[in-house]
């Protein structure tokens, strides 16, 4: 496994797998792994010739008020599993090399996609996604790239972005990976406390909560999120943020559940902001 | 050669290309070929095995008062001079196959490099020039992109651009092509009168002026600006838009010119808008 921090240097190698019929997969990720990013790589290492995978806490993504500073670091750990993993290539750029002094330009993305749920809260938040990702995939240039179904709406914005910008890449999601009590693996997990981490089990719960009402035959988008918020509700230390029945593609807000619908939602637990979401 | 109009199709060939070991060389062009446009194209054809243009008009770059309805069209024409320069691919994408009703991304340009020159009277207008590019790089994947030098701003915003988003392209700019009496050549330059063609020649004819004036020693930017000026205000047709000394890489208007300071400017005639300029 080769570990390479500077951009140029990884470009040059990606522009020589493309001269040779070598496919390439590719992780982008922010580390502190868990199985989640795992699978993403297994499944990667599986369909590619060359598996790829970035480690970077980009900046961009975050709001002035988020927590960048405190999101998990483990940069050594994380090569240990990758490498585990038979991952060939991770790049790890620095800030300074990857936003230079200079630097003038942002991917800017508008529409139904990004106006509500994460969009709504975290103004910025998309663009500074698609600007890192637009810069991974100009270094990497992978036929594949692989993003995990947790972040819906990550994987929605970024599937209209490599679409609208013509970059010859394809997307492939990879269902969330829980834990066995069925907690969505997060990076931000391990920032709980041992009663946060208790409590957050009440949103795969009320998610389930709400499948199960429609597996019975409610297709009401209020008497559905209704009862998922009653769940949540009924732990005191989960504060939701949103909570929305949306359509898989456009994102838009459905009175009329159906088989594909998204429920998806955030809610802060000690002050952790997580996210999950189901597909009906 | 070959004229492709579909993105997919384009793109699917540009991809085998680079599975090959034959360089691409791409010339991006709104059409109405002139000389200035073939002159790229022959360094393009000469330098590398694989020559490529793209013909498109694009409406992302014109404000919403601008010329796009009366910027030329002539496709036939254009396709027999690229025939001629044994151009290989032409690739003339529809405006509905290249932004999809749903097209949702845009390119943002911030900073010094957009704030003056045509930035500070067109605004919006780079951001949709670093659109359609970013777009027909992820079609054409070229090795190496041909910028004309009268466009200085743009090629200066694409450079910007291309380094802030590490798109593995070479940019090479080559310098203005004039008309035998000095008019810097434009597909706008057949929009004008015989007295408003006349009369453009005072924009040449004033940078040149000025750089005349800096050879025998005059530095102060100010002073040389006003020569300009003078000459260009003779014809009573001409109405300057902009005229600024700038430093060649910032685009920074600067007090004291030196070699490499770019005079640069826009002016109307006829209500045409026509660009210039020249390197000290």
């Amino acid at each position: 496994m080769k570990v390479i921090s500077d951009p140029k240097e990884f470009q040059t190698l990606a522009l020589a797998w493309r001269k040779g019929r070598r496919s390439v997969g590719f992780v982008p990720t922010m580390g502190a792994l868990h199985d989640g990013h795992l699978q993403l790589v297994r499944r990667c290492r599986k369909e590619n010739a060359i598996a790829s995978v970035s480690i970077f806490v980009n900046p961009l993504q975050f709001g002035p008020k988020e927590d960048l500073s405190k999101y998990p670091r483990a940069l050594e750990e994380d090569l240990r599993l990758l490498k585990k993993e038979k991952t060939d290539y991770v790049f790890t750029p620095t800030e300074g090399s990857f936003y230079e002094d200079r630097f003038a330009t942002k991917i800017k993305v508008e529409g139904p996609l990004v106006k509500g749920l994460c969009g709504a809260f975290r103004p910025g938040h998309f663009d500074g996604v698609a600007t890192v990702v637009v810069k991974l995939l100009g270094v990497v240039q992978p036929d594949r790239m692989y993003l995990g179904q947790k972040d819906y709406q990550q994987a929605a914005v970024l599937k209209r972005v490599t679409v609208d910008l013509n970059l010859p890449v394809e997307l492939r999601v990879c269902e969330t990976v829980r834990e066995p009590d069925g907690l969505a693996m997060s990076s931000r997990n391990q920032r709980l406390s041992p009663e946060g981490r208790r409590a957050a089990l009440a949103l795969y719960r009320g998610l389930k909560v709400g499948k199960g009402i429609f597996d019975l035959g409610e297709t009401d988008s209020d008497k559905i999120l209704r009862k998922v918020k009653d769940m949540v509700g009924e732990e005191k230390k989960v504060k939701l943020q949103y909570l929305e029945a949306v359509h898989p593609e456009s994102l838009q807000e459905v009175e009329t559940a159906k088989p594909g619908t998204v429920l998806a939602l955030a809610a802060f637990v000690d002050e952790v902001r997580l996210i999950d979401n189901l597909i009906l």
